[in-house]
């Protein structure tokens, strides 16, 4: 029996599944304080005689540098309570068995790589865009990881001539990709939420705009064979013919892709990506 | 013996080394007809009986993929002479030995990868500006490739205030990196070379400006260990000193780096990268 952890800034999933990463039982509860979250942790994982390995996913970011003193720990956050977390040796303290460390969207790929939207590719990029915007990548069957780990999400844009009186909501970059494109830009931009402006064209045609940017940029730095794009804004399916579109023009036939119908595609595995993803490296974990 | 082929848009060059990289033998010559040039390539091969493989880093876009068709193929080149050249087809027809096959600029990656400014790394990505800008990367120890390869000269930069007026110079992008960063873009916007505008230092920290903003976006794609930046323009080794502070005004603390002394670092090898990157590729065919 494989376990995963997925955290995320407003809950966590804890879940156990099989060799064949099928889920077998999956609990949530909210993210508060770390010491209150082991617990359900501990609990959950506690009732599992038979776990043999745990894949954690974490929200980032977090040090994924095996020679680090911090290797293992959420890092610089900005949720506080959190930030500093020795979270991946809390986990080895509690249960002696092998366990994958990577971020939440990286495990997010891994999932959609292994069982999802990026199934029979050898490379793909993971988007999430919600509340905030997030990413990571798949290159050669591995999460990618280097000195750090992928943050697509804060990746520097060019301002749409209509949208400059806009400041962005980054405290970091202010205009960077989140903070012109994430959930809470489109309500600032407009004062209304993605859902009640679903039929407005222009407002998807200046999210594609910059979307279209950030995966022009990973077109030409990644090379990726797939990217998948979820999250709550994502689910305004529309986007995406406003994303081909403007994704065309602005890489204008530089450098070969797949068709973009293959190319950029929603998650087949929704809010369970990360979850498997999380299974698959717990799997990867035992193997190695 | 191994071989190695770097080819570029005006000169291609030739070598044989031995198992530790050593170049024993060296030769260059313009980069003209494809029949011409492999008349060239295979004078100088035929003189080596002991060779056991070589590796070629090509001038791009190239065929990567090797599912594909043209696999091995220089395709879209704005080297017309050169569209949909069947290279390692040629290569092959000639030398029944293992090769390998990447782009120029992976190859110098991978030879400052092993024996050059990013030795000790896991991953590096390798950039050079000069008449363009081209950029290749090592991870976790293998050139980048996916559904083709890195691109990295054609990504979309935000225009500096001040330069709002420069329309840039690519033609698939006007002012993407190469558009506003190359040496051609500096010469059009000042009407003067590099050389003789290396007192001045606007024009360095604008330069900066847009490296900057590529080297961000990289790094919050690819998290690698180290940049290694080379070309002509680059050889203005003042540009290093704006670029740092450019780099940790625009990526604002957000994700933690190398120390920038250490990340961000002029060529070892100078202009042998691409071929002992070459003679590498040859090493791992042989080896595969």
């Amino acid at each position: 029996m494989l376990g995963a952890i997925e955290t995320g800034g407003t809950k966590i999933v804890c879940a156990v599944g099989d060799d064949a990463l099928n889920i077998i039982e999956r609990v949530s509860f909210p993210t508060t304080t770390p010491d209150e979250t082991f617990e359900h942790i501990f609990n959950f994982f506690d009732q599992y005689d038979e776990l043999k390995a745990i894949g954690i996913g974490s929200f980032g970011p977090i040090d994924v540098n095996k020679e680090s003193d911090t290797y293992g720990y959420i890092t610089s956050t900005p949720k506080l309570a959190w930030q500093d977390t020795d979270f991946l040796g809390r986990m080895k303290a509690r249960y002696d068995i092998p366990m994958g460390w990577t971020t939440d969207v990286n495990a997010a790929a891994l999932g959609e790589y292994e069982l999802g939207a990026a199934q029979g590719t050898n490379s793909c990029v993971y988007i999430t865009v919600g509340t905030g915007i997030g990413g990571g990548a798949v290159v050669d069957g591995k999460p990618l990881e280097g000195y750090g780990h992928p943050e697509l999400g804060h990746m520097l844009v060019r301002l749409h001539p209509e949208d400059t009186a806009f400041d962005g909501f980054c405290p970091f970059h202010g205009t960077c990709l989140e903070g012109v494109a994430a959930g809470p830009a489109i309500e600032q931009r407009y004062g209304k939420s993605g859902q009640e402006l679903a039929e407005e064209a222009h407002v998807w045609e200046l999210e594609a705009f910059y979307l279209a940017q950030a995966i022009v940029n990973i077109t030409l730095t990644l090379s990726p064979e797939r990217i998948v794009l979820g999250g709550g804004v994502m689910k305004q399916r529309q986007i995406f013919r406003f994303l081909k579109k403007a994704f065309k023009e602005q890489l204008n036939d530089y450098v070969a892709t797949p068709p973009l119908d293959e190319y950029l595609v929603p998650p087949a595995l929704e809010d369970n990506a990360g979850i498997t993803g999380g299974l698959l490296l717990a799997k990867r974990a035992l193997q190695s």
